[in-house]
């Protein structure tokens, strides 16, 4: 495969209630962040939240997915301030390697 | 980019019919998952049910995306299981690492 | 993890103002692409279209984000298009490697 004229950098998806979504775009914007896209329209269960083994569809509620994509040099910021943000919540974070084109794009 | 403090597991995506998506749900129960998240408002073609080689948009129906994330223990039962039920229907699976915090919330 | 059985392959995401989505599908099936995966509910903000440092709610517009998958001989011809295409454009594209069963089902 080639990932030639491609940079890599650090995708951060941040899965939350709904209600909280505008408290991970702001922390996006303090951490750098150029730019994100928001995912309405989600549902889900746990991870963390509900820990009965059990999944049930009416404890669904609705989640936003909110997707991001930084430098190596602001990932450590970001991800701190997810962490903290999520830490007493059930939301979750993922993170992942993808390639892009254009660099400046994601680089303040 | 600093993984630190992150743990690898694997992310497992799958789009089918909407009206398959409970099962894919119930399929992950079984198979151990503490949580998915579930995007809807998806449409698209293929892969798989259409290869004609031309991509109509009257060919969309309403998909539903399920996401979830295990560790490596939990990979194979699951896959196995996605994969049977995928036996004869036209959805896709996507595999992929991924790195998470809490790892604690997606172990049973 | 066990990626037995797996193919890799790459992921393509393609993030655009939703009236655009129709040209990145036709881009899609010029490049041979067997499916693609839709979803709609989309805003955002950026990457690259807003460079004030500030992300404003009220900035959010409808997107779209078509998500594909590709064997790597069809990956150049792929990100070569949709590079044309955003060319002008403050839309985005993430590059991610991604595992499926059947890969019959994304090759023409």
């Amino acid at each position: 495969m080639s990932r030639e004229g491609l940079t890599r950098m650090t995708k951060v998806e941040v899965v939350v209630d709904g209600t909280i979504a505008p408290q991970v775009v702001d922390l996006f914007t303090h951490a750098g962040v150029t730019g994100y896209t928001a995912v309405s329209n989600v549902s889900g269960l746990g991870h963390g939240g509900y820990h009965e083994g059990r999944l049930l569809f009416n404890d669904q509620s609705a989640l936003g997915m909110l997707i991001t994509v930084v430098p190596d040099d602001q990932v450590d910021a970001l991800l701190a301030g997810v962490r903290t943000l999520l830490g007493e919540r059930s939301g979750v974070m993922f993170v992942s390697d993808v390639y892009v084109s254009r660099p400046e794009y994601f680089t303040t």
